[in-house]
């Protein structure tokens, strides 16, 4: 055996899904050194997952990638219900909104997996100088073996992690099943067996094609089949239950009469249930239960299930009205189960992500929410980390933080999919099925977590707050003592703590600009302070706002600096002009209610408001009013904030958005401020 | 001499700045044989025009290139001005709204000419299926001869048009000046001589590389020196006058202390006069007044204006504030003058557009704007006349449309300039100088202008209306005899005739979804009808516009079919599957005022409002409601267009979204409708 070619990166991750891609993205625009491999010849073309949850599309936006998955899905803003009426044939028994409105800019949206998969790739492109060689997927290629070095696990500049790869050739990389017919999703689906045994299998033999990569750090994004995790070893395996009912999808651009084509509609009668999911492209996604086929206790006969199979039965359940199709995408079939692990790192050296760690239906829309979020979550602790920004340690909080999530989701999944698959009821007294009121209090209920906005991370040193409940500090690892800062949740009553902090339009005082205030926190690795500073026209409150200037102007230089990728501010187009110095990790931004037209941004603010750069001068994109313009309604930021206008409050937020410090501008917010940065950065 | 290599082409578009991109934007989503050559060696990168009046967006938008522009451009909401208090000191005297709030939904804003010039080949390059060779420009190219043949000038099927290119090596193309200094933008500006005899001085001798192309139609889209306009002879010249005035013009990223920076700015003293536009990367760009340097009644001496000279200057102007740089992105200089010509096509067969037939001071930022406008009003009739939809002499509406425009500029301009180039008041009783209250009063006149919307085209086949005033029709081809349709404007009395059809948002019935309806009437050649259908819930109501639906459906089979390209629909993302048919040239547009749950789009509203395609089934995205939704506030849109709920109206769009018919829903509506389209497709 001749000596393998060997080489060194940071991050390697086995996986270029939309989890894979979302932690490459992130690593890309922290400038982390990074490779992403995949064993498929080719991203994904049709099908797969479709739906676009509001927190994931405001991640998305948080680079800037969110703007063409806005414009080319389709948006469900109403969901329709339809039931047999006393003569059996269905009829519309409700119709509502979708997505609670008020809870963010975005809606839920529907687009193929591909095409945001085609996003995250110009994404990673976007993060470079135009003369460096970006981020590329490598496709056609295996991992076949891993180990990690336990003696040097803890040392901040190891690469403990060393991983084989084999390059494979397109023949080995195609799935058989792809071969012989593109639109079949079977192959993918979790009704057939993992492929990697037989790839390598048929690659055996070729070991001059293999190389040997060491990695500080190694993420498993590779699906249900995780090959990373079965590397894991045992307590790895994720374990949970599944039922024999089967359903199957298909993509469809539907002629019919049926009244609601498209809109989100359950219909439920005794032929089965179906889903319609309206999408891009005049396509509808149906998910249609098939009465015919059953796992039987053990796994299904495939060969039952064909495209005709599946589409009779949508015709029986649409059935007065006629349902054809001229075209089809693609369609696959899925057995319901929910399974999960207990472990989602080895030592934080190697980590799990996605549909590694959880797998359940796909009729919630949830799965490529969760994997994104699961990787939008570790991506920027992994690339601080690597940069020495972040004591290691940090990376015990992403098991802490996701698990609870995969936990919630397994658990909203077996309700939710037996929901569906319950006997539709023959009135809405029946006793033996679902009934139709039940099922739509189920769904409403349902919305606030599926959206993705519910999500409440635990305390810890990132999120300065008491436990909610007892059972949330369970599985607190000892090193993550709780922030010795003191929040004042009351100073900001809707940026709750450990939750998302919500995006509402203020006025820029430099240009009179209307902006999302999330586009002024973009995912660039930045910490923030958002400094509601109140009526800063009064003096005593101006004194107050800018004492606090003073004070971060002498702490601040403390903490570490962070060099900033083209892409760092991505809702301002192309940078064309360098800075003079890297900026602090701590990024700050007032928002006062002062009337704009008494404020001057450089004599009455401090300077830690628009910090100088010796070659791009003041900075006038820090300072924004909750106030009026000429060309639209006022947005009452404030107000929405439950912030008071009198008081004022300082929030501050992790890198992901997440808020994790509450408290005042004056008092001893800044002692609160300290103690939660210092308690983050310099705990070693 | 060798024989020169012949071919053809419907199409041959001289100059690739934005007028003559935007021809071949509209050519390539008409599917029409383009060629578009240029001489420069590039596109520009830095400098050059920047602004994007709220008409040129919408524009843009209708080919879906105006979301970069609108993303990356710096958008200027306010305006200030500036002048010295009574001890010569400048004070802000007036700060303002820049574009009328509600006009459009867009504002004035500010991006270098680069980039929409790469937004433009990108939407060029979207036209034409993944299989197709896109149109691409073809650079470092001449014309050297231009020929018409007037036997066939009048066959649509001839190719009368006969033009030599020479293709150029790089070095020819290069300018000197571009060798010595990238950022040096006065070979572009009109101090400097035209190269083009230079360029063919170099390349004479060089036969080999000419080639001699046959065209239906020729547009000469290069610029102020234009090739093609000198070609086309005496009678093509422009005529006009030029005052001694030179200003400066650079883009700096700013070090100062002046608090306006970022607004768009008037400053005027004693030291001269200045203007800032805040633009995209932190620039700002610097029209400054040279009081040094003069024409003195011919040339001026080039080698007198270096960045310094202007540079100081503006720092002159901008004392007691400081102002420095570290990057100058670009400057040039330019002398005050207007001119314009009297003809703008010859036989119908060559035509100019843009700086060819127009030039100006370019402190207004119109010039890139009617120069787009320009060839986005000839585009759509150049691309139908090749299709032989058109009849061709709809083609002399051109100039009959433009000339009015490029005369209102001319004499803008000139007002515009003196006002600048005044002397400044010392105090505002000054009588030598231009007050600040007059300067004020006649910027904000201004305003309406500037935007482009206030654009009112003439009575003609394709705008049946009286004429507006009796000089309208000096120029009124005898052959373009005003329409037999006869409007009713009191229908729809924001809908105005002539003027282009505003956008406001209106709900889909098929999924509540809100769209601009400037997104429903895309540029894609189709002319439209916007069928207001009033309280189709109430049975007269609904059984008028279903009788117009059912005329409609006999009626628009005569008309001519239109093949679309793959990005006719550009706000709708990817299009993935072919339609069984082309659609009517004539695209119906429904808005009614019923609720929208008591509407069932199948049942209650005629097929003409939803037609069937044989491939895609029934058509969702043709019915759209001014009522409630759960997202957003009611936008009122019958209200706003000027339309009574109770009675409804029609309104008939040209392919370029103006008004040219205004009639009524029942009654003789169909009578009128029918006129119009008579008159524009069927008379020869």
């Amino acid at each position: 055996m001749t000596e393998l070619p060997e080489s060194k990166v940071d991050v390697l991750i086995i996986g270029a899904g939309p989890a894979g891609l979302m932690l490459a993205l992130w690593l890309s625009r922290l400038g982390v050194k990074t490779r992403i491999v995949d064993k498929r010849i080719a991203k994904v073309y049709s099908g797969q997952a479709d739906g676009f949850q509001v927190r994931s599309l405001e991640i998305l936006d948080s680079f800037g990638v969110a703007e063409r998955v806005w414009k080319e899905a389709n948006r469900m803003l109403e969901v329709s219900f339809w039931n047999p009426d006393e003569n059996g044939t269905i009829q519309r028994s409700a119709k509502s909104v979708n997505t609670i409105p008020g809870l963010s800019r975005f809606t839920e949206s529907v687009l193929h997996q591909g095409r945001i998969e085609q996003f995250f790739i110009d994404g990673i492109r976007a993060s470079y100088p135009s003369n460096e060689e970006p981020l590329q997927v490598e496709r056609m290629v295996i991992p076949t073996s891993l180990e990690i070095d336990e003696a040097t696990a803890e040392d901040p500049d190891a690469y403990p992690v060393t991983v084989t790869l084999r390059h494979l050739t397109e023949e080995e990389a195609t799935p058989t099943q792809m071969l012989s017919n593109l639109s079949d999703g079977i192959f993918r689906s979790n009704l057939a067996e993992d492929d990697v045994a037989g790839i390598l299998d048929r690659s055996k033999g070729w070991e001059a094609r293999d190389e040997v990569v060491r990695a500080k750090y190694v993420v498993g994004c590779d699906g249900a089949h995780s090959w990373t995790r079965k590397a894991l070893g045992k307590e790895f395996e994720m374990k949970g239950e599944s039922t024999d009912a089967i359903w199957g999808v298909m993509d469809i651009v539907p002629i019919t009469d049926f009244p609601d084509i498209r809109f989100r509609t359950m219909i439920q009668n005794t032929a089965g249930a179906l889903m319609i999911i309206p999408r891009e492209n005049r396509m509808v996604r149906l998910y249609i239960q098939l009465k015919e086929v059953s796992a039987g206790g053990g796994r299904v006969d495939r060969s039952q299930i064909t495209p005709e199979i599946i589409f009779k039965s949508a015709q029986r359940i649409f059935s007065p009205y006629k349902l054809e199709y001229h075209y089809c995408d693609w369609w696959t079939a899925y057995q319901i189960g929910q399974r999960t692990g207990d472990n989602f790192s080895k030592l934080n050296r190697v980590f799990l992500a996605g549909d590694a760690v959880h797998t359940h239906s796909p009729k919630a829309g949830q799965g490529m929410n969760i994997s994104m979020q699961d990787s939008y979550n570790l991506g920027w602790k992994i690339g601080l980390a690597c940069k020495n920004i972040l004591p290691r340690d940090v990376l015990s909080t992403y098991e802490l933080e996701r698990k609870k999530i995969a936990k919630d989701l397994i658990a909203f999944d077996g309700k939710f999919s037996k929901l569906f698959t319950g006997a539709p009821p023959k009135d809405i007294q029946s006793e033996t099925g679902v009934s139709d009121d039940v099922f739509q209090k189920a769904f409403h209920t349902s919305r606030m977590f599926t959206t993705g906005v519910g999500v409440n991370y635990q305390p810890t040193v990132l999120v300065a707050k008491e436990a909610d409940t007892v059972s949330d500090t369970d599985d607190l690892p000892n090193i993550l003592v709780k922030s010795v800062a003191k929040s004042t949740q009351s100073l900001a009553t809707n940026c709750k703590l450990g939750q998302r902090f919500p995006s509402y339009k203020v006025i820029r005082q430099s240009d009179a600009r209307l902006w999302e205030l999330h586009h002024k926190i973009p995912s660039n690795g930045r910490f923030r302070l958002v400094v509601f500073g109140g009526d800063i026209s009064q003096p005593t409150q101006r004194n107050t706002v800018n004492a606090l200037g003073a004070w971060l102007s002498s702490y601040l230089p403390k903490l570490p600096t962070i060099a900033l990728c083209p892409a760092s501010d991505p809702h301002s187009g192309e940078i064309k002009f360098k800075t003079g110095e890297d900026p602090s990790i701590v990024d700050v931004v007032l928002v006062h209610t002062a009337p704009r037209d008494e404020v001057d941004l450089l004599k009455d603010v401090h300077e830690a408001y628009h910090p100088f750069d010796s070659k791009l001068g003041w900075d006038y994109d820090k300072v924004f009013v909750d106030g009026e313009t000429f060309y639209e309604e006022p947005e009452r930021a404030y107000e929405r904030y439950g912030v008071a206008k009198g008081e004022g409050a300082v929030v501050g937020l992790r890198p992901d958005g997440y808020v994790g410090l509450v408290t005042s501008v004056g008092g001893d917010g800044a002692e609160q401020i300290q103690k939660w940065f210092d308690g983050i950065f310099q705990r070693s």
